[in-house]
This record gives C-alpha cells, structure tokens and sequence, in this order.
C-alpha cells in the first residue's frame, strides 16, 4: 500500500451535476485514485432511503474527464454506495468513502435527513472509514474555494489515523465570508429540531397542496457542540455512528412491567 | 387528562391500506383517540427521507370508518408525521406516537433504512414519546392477531412511565409460529449489515438494470441484543434516539491534528 495511491469511492446526493461533488473530486484527485458514483438527479432529504422494489439504473459519466471512473445512478445517495461497492468496485476495497460536498449545511439533527450523511454511513456500515462533507450554503452557485484545504486534511488525517470500524465523520465548513474561519473543532450533534410550517395552496382544479418549509431551532448552548462551532465559525467534525441505541435507558426501562400476563 | 382517553397519532410505512396499520389501529382505538396519517403507497426503505422541492397532498380517508380521523398522504413517513402535527392536528399534541405494525423486522441496523422507524424517531425530534411496531414477517397476508396484546401493554406503560425527551421505542414482535413467545427483552441495537448482492438483467431495450437483494449479516453474538432476542422468540425493545454522536471518540479525535497551517 505505501507506494500506491489510496482509493476513495465519492458520492453524494445533490447529484453528479452539483458544484460541490466537482469541488471535492477535484480536492481527492490531487492525494487518491477516486471512483465517482453519485445519483442522476438531487437526491436532498432523502435520509438513509434504499431502493426496494424498483430495478436500479447505472450509466458511465465522463463528467470528470476521462481518467476518473464515473457512474450516475438513479437511486439515492445510500444505493450509489452499495452499487459501487458490490458492482463497480467488485473485489477491490476502498481504503475511504467520502460524499458530499453539500450544498447546505447538515448540523444538528438534519444528518438523520441528510442523503450527503447516509453516503457516509452508508460506507461505514459496509465497514470503510468514511466522510460526509457540507458547505453551509444553500446556494447551488455556492463558492467551494476554500473548502479544498480543509477536506485534503481531514481527508490525510483519516487516512493516517484510521477509524474505528462502523464511524463516519460529519464535517460541515463555514460558508466564505470575510470572518476568518478559526479551525477545526471535534463536536457532538446539537440537540435540536425543524420548526415546520406548511404553507398551503390551492392548485388550478381547487385541490389544495402543501409545502414544507421549516427554521432549525437549536435546543441546545452546549460549546462543544456543532451548532455552536459553525456560529463561532469553526469547522465542526462530529462522529457518528449507526447505533441508535440509548443506553443510557437500559436499565430504567428494564424496570417496567411490558409482560402480557 | 385523568377523564379524557389518550390522543395517539398513527402512521407507517407501508401504506394507508396495509394490514399492519389496521391491525395497529384497531389495538390503539381500544384505548385512545385515534388520529391516522399514513402514506397513499408504499414507503418501506424510506429511511428518514422528507420531501423538499415538492408539494405534498394529503387526502381524507374513511378506510377506518367513519369514527377515525384518517389522511392519506403522498409523501415519506417523516413527511406524514410532520403534517400531522402540523396542519392536521393543528393545536392539538399527541400524548404519543405509533408506527406500524411494519411487514417485516426493522431490527440491528435496519432501523436506518426503515420508514416504520422514521415515523417514530420524527415523533421524539418532535418532542412526543412514540413507538414503531414491527412483525418479523414479511408477508403482505401476515397474520397480526397476536401482536393487539404486546402493542397494548406497551403502549399502555409508556402512556403511565412517559419516556424521555427524544426518544422512540423499536419494538419488533416474533412471526406467529407454534413456538410461544416467551415475553419482552429489553435490547440494545444488534451491530450488523446487510450483505448485499445486486442481480443484473438486461432490459428489452438491451440496457442493463440491477435489483437490489441482500442478506442480514449479524455480526454481534450479544445476547443483551434485539437480534438475540427475536431468535429465541422474544418480543425486542430498543430505546432509540436521534444523536448519532459516537460521545466515546471525541476525546481521542481531539487529539488529532486536524487544522489547515
């Protein structure tokens, strides 16, 4: 392995299309043999979905030139993971997985709803070292420029140090303002929710229909938070994992009476 | 409250019309107000998706009969739940949250794929003790008869303990065989993967197309675990929650070197 270049599998889910999965195949390009596969169309919001019950489609992209190996599929961000892995890869490993970069920031409680997030979960269930990253900036015009130093680090740093089997990293960079961004801070994810309202319309044949929109509320003044970092401008790296459990609660709920007499 | 029966907030994953739903909402109606937001279709491997960059709709239905409040709805499970609170429930709170009865385990790490449990977990983001219910069979005809008693009872302790703030029960409850069911085990979540194998056939247009298929792969021989207790015929619990913060790597990430000279 030493002599060779390391092999990161990208994804995402704003599509092959998007500024920011451009911005960081270029940025891996530079330190890794890279193998692209990524939906054909935004795939945002769509959590850890998996296809079932509808066949998958994979076509060969040139988007990115012709030396690096790429394919849009027509699942989500999770399926493109699994795709590569047990098709297009077959029998080699990738020695990381990263997705992303999100055009939007995935703090706090939104890396459940994060299609950029399930990539890298998706990767780290499957056993791989893996990275999500996003830009806190919607905007689909959005300027990566100086995300390239802070992915090629984070990137190096989980090459030499590993990772513990089942983790992924979620790393959310400020936006390019003229505040200078501070560094990088490890974090946990801040507690907090979606704020929803639905705005209701009616369509030309009198039936109504709905719009989700939402404002994040953040529960949660915690300084080692991620919420908290990316307000004070720093880069937030959280660790995650696919253990839902709250094991904290074990024992109290080992104390409840849930047997059907 | 004391005089009044509690107000439970159903939905699923497999659609308005699937029999886990009925057989969940004929259980809950005994004990509480019913109110039913459940997909127009199927949404099984779903994961916590939402739908942004469409509108949803959102239909009554008398499936239930007239005395329960039912909407089917044209987006995601989480989709349900939020519009549920939001618009049909308007100032009303759910003392609690159900989803289900899902055709099919959502135990180990398939509760990141599952629709049944992202109903649920949206409900403790939200701030409601909820529950996603799930049989271990797959069948569209699986018989749920046995499933009303465990449904009740723990529906029934978690309306008298409460649960804390963020959390969702993963309840899954063994096929009906001529094995008894030897009671509830409180669990934590099994770490295991699916082992995936994508069959590639070629369309009459000669393009080829993959369908996803793969094998649960248990990777964890505690028996403190759900997919323990299901083989040996336990009803399963796992306290889950929304943080996906490895809390134990913190520290030592901290002491990597992460920052951009």
């Amino acid at each position: 392995m030493q002599n060779e270049r390391p092999l990161i599998l990208v994804s995402n889910d704003d599509g092959i299309t998007a500024k920011g999965i451009e911005a960081l195949v270029n940025a891996v390009a530079e330190i890794a043999e890279v193998v692209v596969v990524a939906p054909n169309k935004p795939q945002s919001g769509m959590g850890h979905a998996i296809t079932i019950g509808q066949p998958l489609r994979l076509t060969q992209s040139h988007i990115f030139g012709q030396e690096i190996l790429a394919y849009e599929c027509s699942g989500t961000p999770a399926d493109c993971v699994k795709l590569a892995r047990h098709y297009v890869l077959h029998d080699r490993s990738p020695d990381l997985v990263v997705s992303g970069i999100n055009h939007g920031a995935n703090s706090s409680v939104s890396v459940l709803y994060s299609g950029t997030m399930s990539a890298a979960i998706e990767g780290a269930i499957e056993g791989y070292p893996s990275i999500g990253f996003s830009l806190c900036d919607f905007s689909h015009k959005a300027d990566f420029s100086h995300t390239k130093e802070y992915v090629q680090r984070i990137i190096r740093e989980v090459l030499t140090q590993g990772l513990p089997e089942g983790i992924a990293l979620n790393v959310n960079i400020p936006k390019l303002t003229d505040r200078p961004i501070k560094g990088v801070r490890i974090c946990r994810q801040a507690k907090g929710h979606w704020a929803e309202e639905f705005e209701e319309r009616v369509d030309p044949y009198n039936r109504p229909y709905f719009w989700l929109t939402g404002k994040f509320v953040n529960q949660d003044n915690g300084q080692d938070t991620d919420e908290w970092a990316l307000a004070e401008n720093y880069v937030s790296v959280v660790p995650c994992q696919a253990d839902l459990t709250a094991h904290h609660l074990l024992g109290a709920l080992n104390q409840w009476n849930l047997n059907v007499v």
